[in-house]
């Protein structure tokens, strides 16, 4: 090959999944690596750069422009992960920094949902959008906002925590350490626990009661489309808390549209319409039937790898 | 004169004030009209452009580099007033095209609270910054927010709503229809709807009691300041549901800074720092003790006329 390519590497909590992308956001290569495999982050990073050698033989050395990496909790302007509960390696990592050093390549990182942002904005369905907020419904709640055509950093580069505004006063305690978080009851876990709490507290009959205990996301998505009422109501729930934050974010920011990514949002009309009919009832006129709220087009598993790319051009 | 200099326009509820302001933000000349005094929008223009004239004869006008107007419910991208509750002008205007008319000079309007944000940017606190939120506590609460040093606008001109986030599920009414507004709790009317249901709700002494049904914001800031316990509570109060808002836009824009502005504002410290101590309290640990909160530095009478001036540059 002899165009222009990046590596896009998308750092999870269970795996690394890595591509060669090029500019128009074609994924020419994906593999991926073990992230809990390595305690050591030095070990990680030999591992992930014995990983990345079939990809770069393949582009060429000379024909890769960069290296974007999305990270939970991942700075852009430091390059480096800080105090990630759900990676192996504790406290402030300058991940950037090494990789750069073990590939000789030029890395740009940030966070996760800032890279499915950037990736959403450059080939997904806010092509062409310059103000739009990115949301994540996976295990948590990750957001990015972009303003202006600009991914919002914040002066620190830690902009974009949706997922922790309070939306609940002494509400459900979150891995934060706070309270009401957002993402305790918005996020693939959140739904989780409202239906493990409306289990133990009601008789109401639902298909989700013999998997009490051990109930998933997936689980009340599926029981839902096959029409049960109990899971209907635990979307209609979740719904109304997201609708409720979404309205928040609109005020302040004010975007064209609002795309969800992750695996509660594959859920989609059922967790995207109770989300927009509580959002509408709590914005200000001026905002009402302005906002557009859609699943996103990039494929699920491709997507952090396309957006960790594109932080290199 | 011979240097360039900007008409600068701040549209209130009540008057109008219009100033001769340098590129270094030096009011040279100060005046203004009625706002309420003319029901038809053609009328208040021909009033502004009588309004006006001693300032352009003292500058010459091809010194004037252009018209910048900081209205209510402007909008930066349409140049119009869209259904402003304390205008006397119903429906939308197209002002900034009335005024272009009017003078033959290039016209840029915002609303006031963005033209604030901008004034401070360029003269006051937030010189030099380019991540900060100004917040202006009036009879309304306002706000601008700037990330990667510009203000954030929206798709439609509209950002910036942080009056009308929900603070308080199903709590006051507020002006715009809705219920729980931050606005109508942490503004100079918040405090003093506070202040009102107290006093009709407990026996304690204080000297706003002589005033029940009449109290001011500036009454409640007197009294705090002579040790009253009963105006001391209101203000932690107040800044208990500030704080916590301010948290929320701190997870989303992480400013450098978020600075007061407006009557409520002058209060100083009575207000800012039961803010700051709640919104430490709902702050993730990444953003805690990073975000400071100031009284700004503008002059409260010229702030708004160099912010709308600003506009111009």
């Amino acid at each position: 090959m002899t165009k222009p390519l990046a590596l896009g590497i998308d750092i999870g909590g269970t795996n690394t999944t890595f591509g060669l992308v090029d500019r128009e956001g074609k994924l020419l290569y994906k593999s991926g690596i073990s992230t809990t495999a390595h305690e050591k982050i030095e070990d990680y990073v030999l591992a992930l750069r014995e990983g990345l050698q079939p990809a770069i033989a393949l582009a060429g050395i000379d024909n890769i422009v960069g290296i974007g990496v999305g990270a939970p909790n991942g700075n852009y302007f430091t390059g480096e992960i800080a105090f990630a509960p759900n990676l192996p390696w504790k406290g402030v990592i300058p991940l950037a920094h090494l990789i750069t050093e073990a590939m000789g390549l030029k890395v740009t990182l940030t966070n996760d949902a800032n890279a499915a942002a950037i990736g959403e904005m450059m080939y997904g369905r806010a092509k062409g959008m310059k103000d739009f907020i990115q949301v994540t419904l996976g295990t948590g709640v990750g957001s990015g906002f972009v303003a202006n055509g600009q991914l919002i950093y914040g002066h620190d580069g830690f902009a974009g925590e949706l997922g922790h505004i309070t939306v609940v006063r002494n509400g459900r305690k979150c891995g934060c350490g706070r309270f009401g978080c957002l993402e305790t009851y918005a996020s693939a876990t959140g739904i989780v626990r409202s239906a493990e709490e409306l289990l133990a507290g009601t008789d109401d009959p639902t298909p989700l009661r013999t998997l009490q205990g051990k109930v998933t996301a997936r689980d009340i998505h599926l029981a839902a489309d096959g029409g049960d009422l109990f899971s209907l109501a635990l979307f209609e729930y979740t719904g109304m808390i997201l609708g409720e934050a979404l309205a928040t974010a609109v005020a302040i920011t004010s975007p064209e549209a609002i795309i969800f990514f992750g695996g509660l949002a594959s859920a989609g009309n059922l967790i995207i319409e109770p989300a927009k009919k509580h959002m509408e009832a709590n914005l200000l006129p001026i905002f009402q039937n302005k906002v557009g709220l859609y699943q996103s087009a990039l494929d699920g598993s491709n997507a952090a790898i396309l957006g960790a790319s594109a932080l290199v051009w």
